[in-house]
């Protein structure tokens, strides 16, 4: 897979061409990864006593509780959540990146001119400098290349087998099984209590619809992502939707409020992210006249997880840590408030 | 309001410049208009035995019976509904189109330059030969007008309004009372047997969503429609979407399975159509490899609501009613299957 090193150098591009290419993280369709523990009326098991865990049970109390002010009625209730940082892990790069770079090896075969072409040979030879040379525009070329071309239904399947034997390049565990147990936890908390939950991310809405239904109890159609244009097409009387090399939607930064209204149509009552990609996310859902609720995944766990921040490619968060308290915004201390950091191995 | 050969007319501009402009019908946010009287298990009480009914009702069993090959789980069990024509009647104009006429009334005092420029002199003068020589340029002005430049919240607050006060020019009830009562069984017999029902029209859907889950029973994360683009901005601190003078989605044609594809992410099993417009969708959702269906409301009925089909400015239907045999879809004759159309007034 890429070393850290090459991983980051990747991602600073990816993170600036995010907002011109198609996404960011993905998945799996593979065995049954992840048990939530947390039935309704438990809370939330795997999270310590403390402001963050508090905050959340008071909202969802205030919010249910029939005939006073705050109530809202359940089909208000819409909660939505930043999937990279968020529900699983994003370090050392998003999956979507390893899903892409191992997707040039794979589709190789069919083109013997990337032995000499970069920054392809670079990544079928292992050379990581010459990965990183290319820069932006060898990562577009890259995300082309794997992600375009094909039909929505072909795209589903290659990403299905791909999480089927990925795995994580240090931990080593598949990587739909790198999910966040106590954020398992609030989703079905949430829903428990008549929520509708959502995923809002910046990462592609077709590396994701595959597995989020079996991975987080979150169906395709309560899925929002970047996503290429597609284009309806009938050849021999077949009908296919095939994805066109051009964006449609970024879903991140200030597009996640479009993508939400695009899709759901209203504005959400939670917000639930970990970077500065989610800001407006989290700005759009607590400027809402009601009862609101935002909430901030802040790494700070580097002996289990990652501890990254301000000056991270991925997942920078400098103006959420800033302004999460004049905003009223739960901030999670990872490393405080988590007993336990993914679900337990299989 | 409008005459209908002026109607007739204009829509024959809208229908051409709905590829490019906003969309087409609209609706209200007044007193509950719609009772649904099928409740689940008593089938489609508003519907003559016959074969348009015994294929929904065999539909139904078929995908519900576990345990048999035909058998859907209920996550899958997706059915898309065209909404003019098809739930609610669309002549003889759109209602989206009868509001943006009455718009250019509301806000001509704003536009004093109106008074002398077209076509907003003809709407404002009632000369509607003036308003149809305008053609599709004078519409599409019309559409830019009366349906952007405000936030999204504005908008669903005027479109609520004018439903709550507009009548249908000839039967003289709220438009949306004018929906068809055994559209509104199937939507309610369907959710009983655990399907997701959805609108997917392409009609605009901010015109859609204020109103859709009190009549129809479809809250706003399941309605699908053609857009505008929006843009998130902060004044002073304030969120807000705009909407934007420039089109996201035309979700009409082949734009349907696009449209489903962006917001559902999975090929709907049963849609119901009225038009060409819905060719696609119909085609889409019934080329799937398992058990689906495909519907056609034929407006066959002159004397309780309208007669049109192939030489219809609205609502063509020509291509549907050519291929819905050998496509297997089932075609309802209004006329014939339906004993009531709208539901009883209040």
């Amino acid at each position: 897979m890429v070393t850290r090193g090459l991983g980051v150098l990747i991602v600073a591009a990816m993170a600036t061409a995010c907002g011109r290419t198609t996404d960011r993280a993905a998945t799996s369709t593979t065995p049954a990864a992840v048990s939530s523990s947390a039935q309704p009326g438990d809370g939330l098991p795997s999270w310590n006593d403390g402001p963050a865990r508090r905050a959340i049970l008071d909202f969802v109390r205030r919010v249910t509780r029939e005939g006073t002010a705050d109530f809202v009625p359940p089909p208000a209730r819409i909660a939505v959540f930043d999937n990279d940082g968020t529900l699983w892990a994003e370090q050392p790069i998003y999956v979507q990146l390893a899903f892409a770079l191992d997707r040039v090896k794979a589709l190789a075969p069919q083109h013997p001119e990337w032995k000499q072409k970069q920054p392809f040979k670079g990544i079928l030879e292992g050379d990581h400098n010459a990965v990183a040379a290319a820069g932006e525009r060898g990562l577009l070329e890259i995300m082309a290349v794997t992600h375009t071309g094909n039909t929505t239904d072909e795209f589903a399947k290659v990403v299905s087998e791909w999480l089927g034997s990925a795995k994580h390049p240090t931990i080593g565990r598949p990587y739909t099984e790198l999910v966040y147990q106590p954020m398992l936890e609030v989703l079905t908390y949430l829903r428990a209590n008549g929520f509708k939950t959502f995923i809002v991310s910046g990462g592609g809405v077709e590396f994701m619809r595959p597995w989020t239904e079996r991975v987080y109890g979150v169906p395709p159609e309560q899925v929002i992502g970047s996503r290429a244009r597609v284009q309806y097409e009938v050849k021999d009387g077949h009908p296919a939707l095939r994805r066109l090399a051009a964006i449609d939607l970024v879903d991140d930064k200030a597009g996640k409020p479009v993508g939400i209204h695009q899709v759901i149509g209203r504005r959400p009552i939670a917000a639930f992210g970990n970077s500065d990609g989610d800001f407006e996310m989290l700005e759009w859902t607590t400027s809402a006249a009601g009862p609101h609720f935002g909430l901030i995944v802040h790494h700070t766990d580097a002996a289990r997880e990652w501890a990254y921040d301000r000056a991270s490619h991925i997942g920078t968060l400098a103006r959420g840590l800033d302004e999460a308290g004049k905003r009223g915004w739960t901030v999670v201390d990872m490393r405080q408030d988590w007993k336990v950091i993914y679900p337990l191995q299989k």
